[in-house]
């Protein structure tokens, strides 16, 4: 049928990303190409920047006594599996780590606070949410952080804070920093949703100034971006409050009130994705209703030709039989009276109906 | 389409406001052109009054051995910075009290009692609840609040009750005087919600009356209206609950009462809301079965005038043949018969379908 | 439109009841005409009663060492105010009892509990459940109950047990009168919510009978009552679970377990009306179903008689053409075949029909 | 209106039975006629059974240093009234015992533990679910159940494990018997819902089958039963949770286990209600799809049967005028021509039709 | 009817295996044929394996100082009694290890942990998920798990892993067993969510790309699949929850960790199962619509055809009257004009359409 004017493939398509799972036991996750290793090594006083090409080199800031933020783009199994032996990170985490499309989580397993979470894109093109997974992992003095995709630049914003030696960041301990990348991961979201929500208006005004058949396949397509937006924002919630109540030593307890106010904006995405949730079911009504005003008038216009038919049809039909014998057939103004009779009672149905309020 | 009699660059326009959100990393909020600074400096015996166009003028009153309320109208970033600065409030909180389009919420920050929530209006023109954004932030014997509009009064009555010797306010400490702001501010949206409600009986009576094809349009513009005020009512049942649970030492025990009872007034408002909710659910349901109930009686029209046709066609077809020999055609009640048949034939359709309910 | 049968002035008007709001700083309560005050100073042996056209005769029996119960019938602003005075009642509880439509609730404020709900009454006339403010205030040997109606005698049953000295009302303190009365509330929930039910078992025979247009509109009714139920009953159970939980020495433990019974039968007043809620939603879809079938029927019809024009429509036409020559137009038996083909295929249709199940 | 092939006089005194409520205050339970009293005062070492149509012969049982279960089938005010006096039954619990369509609860009162619930049966005349109210009282040695309905015979499975000296019931405790009892009783719900399985089973394969009009109605009257199996299998978790948590001395710790699988098996058959309510929706959808697809079908037969006539009546309309001069009307194929033409135009349309899938 | 192209009897046979419950009073379970006890003696150092055709040589192992793990494949009544009685097992596990249809639940009995889970399966051929109930019973250096089917071999992965002297679950003790086992159950509902996804896809394709009247029949029956689903995994989160607040000595500290991951996954599953819901419901949406707009597109070809005919069928009527005097009847080029009128109005007509947007 070719009244749905979505690209089928697409569609589809689309519901197979979300659908997709990826059991742990069996991890396919590609192998990337290329990794890099960016080391910031630093304290208020001093900050040393380090690019490397793989993963051994940043080992040596192990014990530099200071703070070191190692990031890792791009993830091949080796690496992960390095890094985290030589930092005494968890074999689970490393698992969680090359895991796909986990659901974002937090854990302190064994001296080490670990966040997963994915940071959100908005592809302009084919209008769907992209996610990125970031895993950052906050230990004594060190955060590494791992991304999946090494074109993409998530944490620009917090290399340029780094290098003002001014800068809070480089005053406080390794959490401010872990809170700094939550916060800018988080804050994405909103970016995200504000590009999202423009295409809910975009989509509203085509609803209301005319009914397109897309417009339903359309609030379908957005729709599932919602369902992606849900299932990122809503845990993080619970990530954020373990974070809040965790009672880590790695978490000073002047940061607190940062990732309290990383959770408000959080549960802002959070009632915000719900308030789109109630647009879309108040577009989707009235879409519906439109096609339904619609019909009605179609319903309306038959109604009128059929009224204007029924008198021009039974006359006509009375007056064509070929009986011999038919009143008026021979008086000179029968075909008048017929055709006015065929003319008075349309206008008058049609009357009757505009009284009902049909028109 | 023109059936939707809405103005639809209002509609989607609202939809924008509503789905507008401000990652805090970047706040486009617009600079108030001009700022005005109150300062009510009382006790129980004594009471100073003063107006001045910048903040700076306030700060001497930090000292004062009384309780000084300073209220900021207009919001400039460089006047929040100073005032918080001056009376040592965390940077976080200046990004809120900056923030555009926050969620309402509270905060106990480093000895001061923060909270953000929104002033509602009713914007009788479009039919829209305007918000304006009120920080409050109670300290040691002075409380701070900034309103972004400099133009509107909101805490005019409080105003009139601080210059009453004996009136309560006078009598008790500071916390007394962040209770009437927020009972002030609560018992407002009774106001909103209460020309909301006359809008919602007004588009009642029309879709009773009549099934306008705007009614759903207009059903779908107070939904959002809803939005706005679930979004803004919920929060401040949180923020209630956290000053009653809080233990800071700027609450007096005696204080507590108070602010238990603008909670339960916020808990009313919710169950409102709630009941507002249900109330346009039932009439959009009205609404549609009347849509409905219309098309019926369209089809039921169609269906009599078939069926007035059918006789008159069939028999008029019949002897309108040109076959050479066709029985009764040269009988001379012939035609009368014929007529008669078509006559009988849908008064006795319509009594069958007068029996079965259909009128 | 008149397809909707239902007093469009009493819909909308009912419904400004529904959504009416008192904000309480400006409470716009009618003072009552008259005030009836009657006192009841009882213990285990004896029992002064008297009635009062003011309040202040009351107040002698403050020290009477006996438990007292006060009603006050008819709210008039100084009454309330000289009672509360009188009886260190806190000035917040008199705004609660002189507010309309506030949300039932209970405190304990400086010694003493108050309790405010509403009395429920079912009025025959209109199909409404009208309520009555009724607040308690439970203190130290003495009960103190508020109605906003003189004119209504919501007590009645407990004047009567309380004159039987064997009564246990009499035995115990005054907690447990404060129960009865609370008791007598509750079950009156019950015999509105059963008149109710009556009415939704009439309107469930109506639509299973007949559907008539008007029913959606009674359904859309008598929904609106339910929302006055459970806007009435839901926090009732707040209420009593706030007097079992409570700690008030005013309470003794022997009455906690009447307490409990009364919040058993709240919670079955709640049950209860969540089954109402889920018939009427059924009785909706029963009611929107029947208005699709009876839509199918009409189509039928419509298609039965279409079907049966159609050959005679097409027969007639090709033979009523005056084309010079047409076979079998000289044929004797031509007409007779023809109308036969008009018959058979009409038979033959209707007969495919009856297979596919339309009959 | 007839369509709808239900029994109407059924089902809306189905919706009484179901809505009926009976406020405490004024039971107006009907005295039974007969009133049968079963003891069985048994220890691990022997077993007394008696039988008696009054209560007072039950009370030399109470001092009999075995444990004893009375089992009084029919319910009368005064005999209830003496048992409870005479075991020391607080009178808040008579009244429990005594009242109607009560919501299943327990309670703990002066050293006795309360419980409340209902018996299901599946009437397979009507099909719907019975209920039959049984209080258990267990106290010190003793368990005191009541039946409303005397030909009923509930507990017969425990009886004959009473009478095998070898039974666990026989081994333990009052409590035992008490989770005996409940035990029996919630299993019972499971062979009602398999009962009523069965009924949406058959629903479900007369809906594929053939949408009947009284689908929805019976959907309808299943949906009613489904409330009646919440109604009663939500509270008892409660029931049983509030018993498991209880520290009451009359629970064994040994029998919490025994406890906490019936609570296991509540859960499973309110999961299953759920499960159930679910099919019914989903039916509900699959019978009303049906319904649109069956209206879609009328809709293209008259589609096919207007298209059919459209040329007939067009061409037979032009040729059948009486002009004097039209063109054909004198060429010896002219007939012939027309009626090809008749012909293919609708051949033509239905192929189009085709083509657009709508076959 | 024929319009639903659901193999009838498959559909309710389905939802027959839905709605079964059983009573563990009375199970009707089906005795194995054969029964296969596997045996796993290990500890870090050696292994000893060994395969069974009944239980009893399976206790000589109880003693031998090594963690032991009995797999017993096939349930029959005596076998399960004896492992159960000679391993201490309390009998009402015992009960819930041959009960059938049992909700998962975990449960802590006697120094023993008893877990009850299904293991699910997804039937290619008829697009079913099926389950096999698993039993696990964590014991003092002995786990025993007691399978339904001897035919299918869950467990083989872990079997390959023991073999393995390195492996983790060698050097550990016996809880570390269990969650191998739960993991693996566990890690398996996604491969089964992962065919569920795909049949969910390839609806999803065929509803968007052609609106067959099966898609909502095949919707109803992937929800069916659907609550097997979510009332297999939703539970399981109660039973990893239950294990993780465990203060049993059989869990080692070191275990948590690994039984919280597991637990992240079953969260992971129960999020996924609401996606498929919400991609269900979106997907229903989208087929509903595409009903209503096939229905709107045939009512305006009916429309159209309609309007055709509307001035044909006139002014054939008009002209086709046999009055004697009819003006234009003798006029040359009166039946051109005639037939130009019979072709403008309906073009006109369509014209209109077309500004209106029905095309």
């Amino acid at each position: 049928m070719r009244t749905l004017g979505l690209n089928t493939l697409f569609g589809t398509r689309r519901t197979k990303e979300l659908l997709h799972v990826n059991p742990t036991i069996i991890p396919h996750r590609e192998e990337a190409r290329e990794v890099k290793a960016y080391v910031y090594d630093y304290d208020a006083a001093s900050l040393e920047e380090h690019e490397f090409n793989e993963v051994e080199p940043c080992f040596r800031f192990r014990h530099s006594n200071r703070i070191s933020w190692i990031n890792v783009d791009g993830l091949r199994k080796t690496d992960v599996e390095t890094v985290c032996d030589n930092y005494g990170i968890h074999g689970l985490l490393v698992e969680d780590i090359l895991s796909i499309h986990q659901r974002p989580k937090m854990d302190e397993v064994e001296g080490v606070l670990f966040c997963l979470l994915n940071m959100l894109y908005f592809n302009e093109t084919n209008g769907t949410v992209e996610q990125e997974q970031i895993s950052i992992v906050l230990g004594k003095d060190f955060v590494i952080s791992f991304q999946e995709d090494a074109s993409r630049d998530v944490f620009n914003p917090l290399r340029e804070r780094l290098r003002i030696t001014s800068s809070k960041i480089r005053q406080r301990s390794a959490d401010y920093l872990c809170y700094a990348m939550l916060d800018l991961i988080v804050d994405n979201y909103f970016l995200v949703m504000e590009k999202l929500g423009e295409r809910i208006e975009e989509l509203e005004e085509q609803v209301i100034r005319n009914t397109n058949n897309r417009a339903l396949a359309r609030i379908s397509a957005l729709r599932k971006e919602l369902i992606v937006l849900k299932r990122n924002i809503a845990p993080v919630r619970d990530l954020l409050n373990g974070i809040i109540r965790s009672e880590s030593e790695l978490l000073d307890d002047r940061t607190t009130k940062y990732f309290k106010d990383v959770y408000d904006h959080v549960m802002q995405a959070f009632d915000l994705s719900e308030n789109y949730r109630d647009v879309m079911v108040n577009m989707q009504d009235l879409y519906i209703n439109n096609v339904n005003l619609r019909m009605n008038e179609v319903m309306k216009v038959m109604a009128i030709v059929t009224c204007l038919l029924a008198p021009a049809t039974v006359i006509g039909g009375i007056f064509g039989m070929n009986f011999e014998k038919i009143p008026y057939l021979h008086n000179d103004y029968g075909f008048f009276i017929a055709v006015a009779v065929m003319l008075v009672i349309p206008v008058y149905m049609l009357w009757i109906f505009r009284k009902r309020g049909w028109f």
